[in-house]
């Protein structure tokens, strides 16, 4: 595995970079650029400095029992009533317990809940806002809420029945799921895929509380190693002297019109005045609908996207987000970009139609393609971000390769969409030259490879998602 | 009637007072009391000043054309694409022209409907937010789209195609009716009143721009009089030296309960330690659902409250606020309290479920009764209102009057419904004494008895709504 996929180091990882602490920036009410600003204009405006962006709240949180008192934790935990998690939980566990959702300690209150759904935005103590839009809530069934009774904590355990988190100081609230899924998503059409994996068949109430965590969350599936929690990735800008971080949220393979998206954007950044921007590849690892490419595929492309040195090592990390996945959009693409500033990227590229999906039931896209992107522009709590935009790549039969499109010569360039690059690679044919790496290009026909086409024509997946 | 009813005078409507732009105050980041505070405390952090609160954005929006200029403005009305307006439609103008949504100066172009979604707040130059939480927008077909072509004004013309207002620097685009519905409402279930007026059937586009008002809006319904514009507002509060103006939003015959809250409220504002505090009993008067008892009858109803003294002509102005109804519940009592702050109010009485109906076709309430509550006290750029909930009174069978309701004796109370109210109404029997002035029942009674009932039972209304 090349260089640039940063492997997880044996540094504690529940040491807090204490310098988070001590160069607290407030919130300036910069408006937020939707394009590049030739440098003076934008050097005016977002200076250069040397540190990372300060995480939300101002301190990165992090949930983890300290190692001397898990024991104590655990028989506290074999006393208290329990509630049994998701595989979704557990990843909301994990997104929790490493501060990705600072500042907050745990699953939602109702007063977090509300706030999300009606102003994606969470009020402070000091009064100003941070940003959090898509609600992070346990659901309960009145079983379980019967269980729990009047104790004020109740321990979270896997499948198989181990103790992973305690969760304290509950409050059990109604679980408004009608309501949840209109706000969350502005659809209730049957279909939408977090919604019946999580909402659709969960309890009626909500479990909020403060989380300790027993141990860092791990799923043994040989990717553990690339998820890097907020403190490992500023640690590992701080070791590479970054002085600028730009995120790129993904869950497809890389071709090379991202590639140049990302090759691109580090220029105009070294343009702006930067000494050393470094791209945060960083690639969705929660929950997906059954359509998407898996993780441990993706992993592997991106993999031999860095070897045939389509993306620089030097300036790279690639490191896996534990997020599920809502495909809620404008809404969505806001926690994108939110829990990439906990991990100290200050530049965030948002696409065409983030997080977005077909309609699950009309045809057309569920969301304005453009909506994504003008939400996250003027979203409260994301002032400090730097937003930049997608600009659009397509094949051009002129130069043989990917390079961003010229509408006065709309002709020479060739749209290859999704749909059309998985029925190329499931037929085995290649893409035109220049369109993605061998390598990469590769991995992804021997993924379809892998899948065992069904009578009716519709594939099977031979892998877990 | 009641002199406490304030009647229109001649000054000119169009008049902005000028003190409002002169003591600008910036919008403090206090927290939102939920409850009255003990006298010091409260005294802390809510100074008892003389002048009233600044309106959103520091200064009141009049969309109004001066008189020199309308003539003018007519002709040139009179050579732009028209876009006729619905009855709803002309109450937006109207609430819009009088600057009760300031600082919007016209109906919504994208951004500002987006971060209404999204955010039920608007982000300002400065940075600040002011609350915004229901889409004021208008909406165009096809047809009408493709005559306004590259004009960049168009005239609003009323039913009887008479000019109403040019909308300037015009932006249309997509009306995502699903999308606005279900941020909106939190549901997409059919047979939400608004929702079948003005959206089912409006067009697929949205159209804002800058408004200027030819003229201001009248009804001629004889109650044009009380229509107060929030300037007119506060000319009548610093006329009486109010220090502070308590706003009462209803839709809602007065019963003795809601006496009893507005003359509690003024007791405990006195006894913070304001010299007047005036109570701003504040009637919807724009579209309301069918079985909701009709604004005419209702002014009549609220006109023998004030008559028989239940509540005090001096510290009370009863006007019509203008704006048209949602039913939306916590995303419209936002717009509620807000468009109040423009009217000059600094304390807002919230009910249980205010602005909430039941849900259209399941067997509960379409909100949680306490989240409306919860939500304004939470709300983006209303920090500088102060929030007071309503306290539960019912008829206290041991006084026969209506009290606050005390837990430790609820045997001795009666909870009478709204359902109950009409049904006695309805059947011309009496309430327990002490419910309702004599007076003000009278006017139910009648308004039911105008109402002729079909064959199947239900009622069909004789006046309009």
């Amino acid at each position: 595995m090349s260089s640039a996929i940063f492997i997880q180091s044996s540094f504690p990882s529940k040491f807090l970079n204490k310098s988070l602490n001590t160069h607290f920036v407030p919130s300036s009410k910069l408006p937020v650029s939707l394009s590049f600003k030739p440098r003076t204009v934008f050097r005016k405006r977002f200076s250069v400095r040397a540190g990372l962006i300060e995480p939300d709240g101002g301190k990165l949180v992090d949930l983890h029992v300290a190692e001397p008192e898990r024991e104590l934790k655990k028989r506290e935990a074999a006393s208290l009533p329990r509630v049994k998690l998701t595989g979704i939980d557990l990843q909301w566990v994990h997104v929790l317990s490493e501060g990705w959702a600072s500042p907050l300690t745990g699953f939602m209150r109702e007063s977090e809940f509300l706030q999300t759904l009606h102003f994606n935005s969470l009020r402070l103590d000091d009064g100003s806002f941070v940003n959090m839009s898509v609600p992070i809530v346990l659901a309960i069934d009145d079983s379980q809420k019967e269980r729990i009774g009047e104790s004020n904590k109740v321990t979270l355990v896997d499948s198989d029945d181990n103790p992973v988190a305690i969760l304290t100081d509950i409050e059990i609230y109604k679980h408004p799921k009608e309501e949840r899924i209109a706000r969350t998503w502005g659809t209730t059409a049957p279909g939408l895929p977090y919604v019946e994996e999580t909402i659709t068949n969960a309890g009626n109430w909500l479990i909020g509380g403060d989380l300790e965590v027993i141990e860092p969350i791990k799923y043994h599936d040989g990717l553990d190693r690339f998820r890097l929690s907020p403190v490992e990735l500023r640690q590992e800008f701080d070791r590479r002297n970054a002085d600028a971080v730009f995120a790129f949220q993904l869950r497809n393979p890389v071709h090379n019109g991202h590639a140049l998206l990302m090759t691109d954007t580090r220029r105009r950044l070294l343009e702006m005045g930067y000494k050393n921007p470094i791209l945060l590849l960083h690639p969705l690892g929660g929950y997906t609908k059954a359509d998407d490419v898996p993780l441990s595929w993706r992993m592997k492309q991106h993999e031999k996207v860095l070897e045939d040195g389509v993306l620089d090592p030097e300036t790279t990390v690639v490191s896996i987000f534990p997020s599920p996945m809502h495909y809620a959009g404008p809404t969505e693409v806001q926690w994108h970009a939110k829990a990439r500033i906990n991990a100290g990227a200050n530049f965030y590229i948002v696409g065409r139609d983030p997080a977005g999906m077909g309609h699950p039931i009309e045809k057309r896209d569920l969301y304005e393609a453009d909506h994504g992107k003008k939400v996250l522009s003027m979203a409260p709590g994301l002032e400090r971000l730097n937003i930049l935009p997608f600009r659009v790549a397509a094949y051009d039969q002129t130069q043989g390769k990917m390079a961003f499109f010229d509408p006065s010569r709309a002709q020479d360039f060739l749209f290859i969409s999704g749909t059309k690059m998985r029925t190329l690679a499931k037929n085995k044919e290649n893409p035109p030259n220049g369109f993605m790496c061998p390598g990469g290009w590769k991995v992804l026909v021997e993924y379809y490879d892998s899948l065992t086409p069904l009578d009716n024509g519709r594939i099977h997946e031979a892998v877990p998602a």
